[in-house]
């Protein structure tokens, strides 16, 4: 039969998932020798079977029975005893953290009788009946299933007709009296009594925490943050202590170091005469750890110890609760402790200088996303005053503009030039062209899978949402958040790496970590930190790192941040700007002549550009992606040039023939659906002279940076290929193109040609296709939205909130690679494109590759290089690192 | 070593690879006793070699030497013996028939000496000198590459000279002097003399026809028929006989029965005193081989004799060329013949009733292509003249209307209501407006895969093409074809399924076939061969046919076919006409309780739609599919909309308030790639009450239908499911909507839920997916479109046909099932979701579920049903029929 239930000293910390995350620590510190109230732990087993069942298990009820006992034995007297009770806590635990959102039961084994010996025995009738006037609320609401608002209204009623301003202005005779008040109405809301056996308390206590689990509040929590239903909470039943006990009592929080900054100094808060719900409640002010040394210098001395003794333990940074009764030290929880990014890394390096860590460990305590938030300008908070309001950090960045509230007002001021932000209760599709015109969004509602978060990450916009504080309306076109009032036009800074938004226009402060991604420059502790972790990850990883860059400028920033070559130059954006009308000449050239008039226009000028980026990347491989979107994409928009001619023939104005034109063009090239269009290697096999126009452009910089002297590695890459054909057609063409520029410039140019898997056909025909290319590169956002046919444009904004919500996702595909469709395909086309031909080069060009999550997914496929944007780089290199690492999930410890 | 060399009598008909389609079936003719000239034949092997080095293998001119010698000592005379020439033919014969691509070379063995031998021999100077001229001209111009317009100048100079009007006025003495002109026209030429040695003339005559499987011609026809360059030819080595010696000789061509009709009764041509060459030349007016009972009683009485051996040894339809050389009967070539859809099936039908084939057998002789064709109706040809032109019967039906030449012409006339056909040199896809407005089309140029035949068939038009006596003159809006010009305006008359094209309007012939199927009628010979070929089908199969209906009329129409239910029942159908203005409604809804008004009035509509079409297939299943476009498509078109606000306003009048209020919602719902949009199940999960008013109206079709007395067998299909999750959410609401029903109605209504499988990604978690999913049916067109990313639509005009020209694909894969990529994805998805769900009902309603070669894949997929349109259900019967029967290819001996 299973064990049930396990004393403190059973456990361990590695048992978090039959004891909870708390109960597996107090365990851990329990045989650590520290000071922990005894008790025991109901595990997850004995919860799943309870709510699966309805009932306890069979021998449950014995178990419990049997550490009661060893309990009573060891504290010398027994629970609920008349003349002096053992009095216990019973709280949930689960494997995840899920704060606030299970049930707690305190100062169990108080009753009419108990309640006077424990008066006795602390000396204190006020404390007495406070507590068992606590216990009476919380046993009432959340066993008996009382409305809690009833027993606050008892609680008011009793303070007005008292005067009092607060809790404890209330004595002894009103508390003997509201627990009268209680208890008569508890019996009227359930025709049952509060219950006077203290053994029936802890079970219907134990019992109901279990069923806490499927409260709607933690099932709505674990639905938001991906926690399975199924794994149940543990319960912890722990002696009580007490920190309201006087003056030379309290009940804090420390820290073993600051985990804002990571700084090596005692770090937390305390509150005298208080228990640690106090403390949470933030009822009055605490006071910073370090006043204990002179409040109660033993205990702070103690505290001290523990915490060294807990770190060292640890290997890390830990949190404690703690409580003093009456001069004595308990600890009552502890915990790795949740950090900021600067704290993370500071904390890795220190505890690596220590040799507590290895390199590794240090490297494995930092993430892509820690790199990532510190890259970005912040605020500088020392120049401004408070936060006007808090939310959920959902699009890191600073930003800064005048508050609309509505889209069609973000897209005026927008239109004349004016910085808003974006402030709504919460945002729906009808919002997205005002999203698209501000630089942050601010909601009062919705977490980070609600439309406004989904939608400005995939913009990349700062945004803030959930700031429950928040009063928005619209109507009046105002915000009120702890009685400050924006109105509309003014100006607010949103911080949306920290959630913070402050009134006015507050200043920037550059990153230093930008700057030295940028330069070199090592300024302070943070910067070398981040250089170590990254000197580690660098010789760790087996993941090449390149970057997707389109400009001399955008190659030598990704150089700069570590870049390893180009893994994706769109030739696209040279087609624009000035160019366009020559592109426009090439596509309306009624002759072949015509059509090559216009591509020799624009081969000089491609030259020119990859001149350029090849110099930037001398003696590294730069990728060139062969022309991939429509045509008509270089044309006007078709509803505009249609609305623009019948307005001129309404106004009896003879229509412009360059418009008349361009209009049967645009409508022969009309495509429903472009995305599935005449794109992309398509286009190459049916424009005539366009591939090799490119080719050409891209052989004469080669042989022009040949001639100066450089070590230019050009590779070409063609775009949407299904076939093993349409790429061995490309091919011919483009061997032909080099071939004539190798004779007529007398400098040999050889460029290794391979494609884009950007199609569920050509991952699943990979094997067939590796016999004609050299190499691979994933083009993951084309491949999501064929594997799930969905185009990110068309629903980013239309549905992923609602899917999110509803859990069909657990995160954005277009965000983190979906390992089960897409990354499946990846997999099949690694095997058997390797499989065919050994030591093809594989890499992969879409934005998964800077996201930390995918760039774990693409080590452990086989690949041979991560390429995305300039800024993901060290994201990149970072996460390549870790991923390096045995077992280093994404978010460790996190 | 390989024997390069197969005397006819070591060979057979199995060894067509070897010894190519003539060679195998020379030899088994051979073997059977039948009377074919001696002879031997170099097998392709031979051929690879000679073209993969430039010279004969090793070995190969012994062999040929000691064969040589075996056939001079049988035939008592060697080659080119001076008083009595043995004299040799040299004929290719592929693996695949390739008519007239590759060379011939006759009279081998003649010289300047055995010319007068042969005169002798013979009794006919005349005959000697003109097999001699004869023999100079196709050596010269195969052998030794002189062109063969010098020959044919030199020819017609002279008969102009001489006043002949044709070759056979040529007397001895001019052929003489014609065999010294071309002697003097080769040396001048080439350098060279024509060759006086008989054994030269052999080996540089067969190298010539090794080569000739590299000329030009032979490589196109190739690649258009999708016949692998590898293969190589055989070459055949055979006695001379001659059916041109006098009026006791000559040459024809007979079939074992009618390859029109399929009638036993002997079928063929004859002409006297001819070579074979000359009966297909045409140069004189062959008679009907019935004649020859007359002419050559003995003959015609052997000749039927090995007609009907061959017959019964081959037990199919057989077709020889044969020689009557004074009075001896000579076969010289046999193969299975060629026949029209009528004769497949009559003869299949009656050499079952003989005994001579199986009931599986015939099945397998017939397709359904041949059925398809059957169930056009046609042209009456008795009741029309001659043919206009003949050409390349791309898409099946027939069409009459009148001739246009370009695009605009025929917009203009149809959208005067005028029946119109769209006569090109060839179709690109500018000319898609005039595609969609004709009734058919027709080219000059291009083959089955031209654009214009593509994109016909894709629409369903009827398509003749590559009628290549045909001249278009778009300038003067006319053609030309046998001295008989159609101008613009007048009719014609197209018939897709026999490449014929009529002037003038040909009255129409119902289908008895047809007929047949509508109604049950058995109407003559070819319809009960119908009939039993289908009932054969039906016994054997094991894939189930269903058809994909939305209105009763078509499910009842299927029913009639034989559909054994409906795999596909399309709701949105029910949204279009009348009812648009209600759907219309729902999404410009702007409370709730407006959508709801507008859902509860379009909900009686489609329940009456519904117990329809559950009627019409009382007893069988219905798989409904809940609604699946895009919104948006239910309203007008962004840019005419527009363009008609604009217009409005330019004039100076108040803009239509319905009109602003439809391009607010069409511009908010506007998506670029709709395809890839908010359509399907992501519709139903975030359009509220959508889903449970199309399975509200679906239960409640299933009570009325229940109370009626009938048997409604109603599935509810979720369309684009991409993952488990979305699945699980619509399947709540379609459990809690039929239990609302069921409740309220007394009537217990219960119907399996099911998914689409149309996403790469569904195929791919197939798994997870089966585990609450009842059946899957796979949507192949959706499937095809993500997987390969392009959209039908948009692409089957701009490339599909330089694909299919380029070699990329060999069908379009929305015609055919793409094995190698979408194939592979419903193989995953048969297995894994059979894996996790056993017994799990799959099946497909894509179109490729009417198409021949993907039913075969289908069946070997082991799905348990088809689902195509109600037309096509008799074609699925047959090849699922025929798929079952082992190793039967679609489209076998055809």
């Amino acid at each position: 039969m299973a064990q049930y239930v396990y004393e403190f000293a059973e456990g361990n910390r590695d048992m978090a998932d039959l004891l909870g995350g708390k109960g597996a620590n107090l365990a851990e510190m329990t045989r650590m020798g520290l000071p922990v109230p005894p008790g025991f732990t109901v595990t997850t087993e004995a919860c799943r079977a309870f709510l699966a069942t309805g009932t306890e298990p069979n021998g449950l009820a014995d178990e419990i029975a049997a550490h009661l006992v060893t309990l009573e034995r060891s504290a010398g007297r027994s629970l609920g005893q008349p003349d002096d009770p053992l009095l216990l806590s019973v709280r949930s635990g689960a494997r995840f953290s899920m704060p606030g959102m299970m049930e707690t039961i305190l100062d169990i084994g108080l009753t009419d009788d108990s309640v006077r010996g424990l008066a006795k025995t602390s000396g204190s009738e006020r404390f007495a009946w406070d507590s068992y006037r606590r216990l009476i609320q919380m046993f009432g609401s959340t066993v008996m299933g009382v409305d809690p608002a009833l027993f606050e209204a008892a609680i008011s009623h009793l303070k007005e007709s008292r005067g009092a301003p607060d809790d404890l202005h209330l004595d002894a005779t009103d508390l003997t009296r509201l627990v009268e008040t209680y208890k008569n109405l508890i019996r009227r809301d359930t025709g049952e009594d509060f219950p006077q056996d203290p053994a029936e308390q802890l079970r219907r206590s134990i019992r109901a925490v279990f069923a806490s689990w499927n409260g709607q509040r933690a099932r709505l929590y674990r639905q938001r943050e991906h926690i399975p239903d199924t794994l149940g909470t543990a319960v912890t039943v722990q002696r009580m202590v007490f920190g309201n006990l006087g003056t030379d009592s309290g009940s804090g929080v420390a820290f073993t170091r600051d985990p804002a900054t990571g700084r090596r100094s005692p770090y937390g808060d305390y509150l005298t005469n208080a228990q640690g719900e106090d403390v949470v409640a933030g009822i009055r002010n605490t006071v910073p750890l370090t006043d204990l040394e002179r409040l109660d210098p033993a205990s702070y001395s103690q505290l001290g110890h523990h915490l060294r003794t807990l770190e060292n333990h640890y290997r890390d940074l830990c949190d404690v609760e703690f409580t003093i009764e009456r001069g004595t030290l308990w600890l009552l929880q502890t915990r790795v402790g949740k950090r900021t990014a600067e704290a993370a890394f500071a904390i890795a390096a220190e505890l690596a200088d220590e040799g507590l860590i290895t390199a590794d460990e240090a490297l494995a305590r930092v993430s892509g996303d820690d790199v990532a938030g510190l890259m970005f300008p912040r605020f500088d908070t020392a120049a401004v005053g408070d936060a006007f309001v808090r939310g959920i950090p959902a699009s890191p960045g600073a930003a800064v503009g005048a508050a609309v509230f509505d889209c069609a007002e973000a897209v005026r001021r927008a239109a004349a030039g004016e910085k808003v932000v974006l402030v709504r209760q919460e945002t729906t599709p009808d919002d997205l062209p005002g999203m698209v015109a501000c630089q942050a969004v601010l909601t009062s509602r919705g977490g980070k899978t609600s439309h406004a978060a989904v939608v400005a990450r995939g913009m990349g916009k700062v945004c803030v949402c959930g700031a429950e504080e928040l009063v928005v309306d619209p109507g009046e076109r105002r915000c009120t958040a702890g009685g400050v009032t924006i109105e509309e036009g003014m100006v607010i800074s949103v911080d949306g790496s920290t959630g913070t938004v402050y009134a006015g226009a507050a200043p920037l402060v550059d990153s230093a970590v930008m700057r030295y991604f940028e330069t070199g420059e090592r300024s302070g502790a943070l910067v070398d930190a981040v250089a170590e972790a990254m000197q580690q990850a660098d010789a760790v990883r087996s993941l090449g790192v390149r970057a997707n860059a389109d400009t001399p400028e955008d190659a030598a920033r990704a150089r700069r941040f570590g870049a390893e070559g180009i893994g994706l130059c769109r030739t696209e954006h040279m087609f624009l700007g000035d160019r366009r009308q020559l592109v426009e000449a090439m596509i309306l050239a009624r002759t072949d002549s015509d059509r090559v008039r216009a591509l020799d226009a624009l081969l000089p000028l491609q030259r020119q550009d990859f001149v350029g980026i090849l110099e930037a990347m001398d003696g590294l491989p730069v990728t060139i992606r062969l022309l991939d979107p429509p045509l008509h994409e270089f044309l006007p928009d078709r509803t505009e040039l249609a609305v623009r001619l019948a307005a001129a023939e309404a106004h009896g104005n003879p229509p412009s023939a360059h418009d008349a034109e361009l209009l049967v063009a645009v409508n022969r090239m009309h495509e429903e659906n472009p995305m599935l269009g005449l794109r992309g290697v398509r286009l190459g096999l049916v424009a005539p002279g366009l591939i090799a126009m490119q080719v050409r452009a891209v052989a004469e910089a080669v042989v022009e940076r040949k001639r100066a002297g450089g070590d230019p590695r050009a590779e070409i890459m063609v775009p949407l290929i299904d076939t093993v054909e349409e790429l061995r057609l490309v091919r011919e063409e483009v061997e032909r193109t080099l071939t004539d520029v190798s004779e007529a410039s007398g400098v040999t140019v050889e460029c290794p040609v391979g494609t884009m898997i950007e199609l569920p056909r050509a991952a699943l025909t990979a094997g067939r296709i590796a016999q004609e290319a050299e190499f691979f590169s994933f083009g993951t956002n084309d491949l999501t939205q064929t594997t799930w046919g969905f185009s990110r444009d068309d629903v980013e904004a239309a549905f992923f909130s609602a899917y999110l919500d509803k859990g069909i996702f657990k995160v954005s595909p277009f965000e983190t690679i979906d390992r089960e469709g897409v990354g499946r395909l990846v997999r099949i086309a690694v095997a058997e494109g390797r499989a065919a031909h050994p030591g093809l080069k594989i890499g992969v060009c879409g934005e998964h590759g800077g996201d930390p999550e995918s760039v774990h997914f693409f080590h452990t496929a086989g690949l041979d290089y991560v390429s995305c944007s300039p800024f993901r780089v060290p994201v990149a290199r970072l996460e390549a690192g870790r991923a390096a690492l045995d077992g280093t999930e994404v978010s460790d410890s996190r």
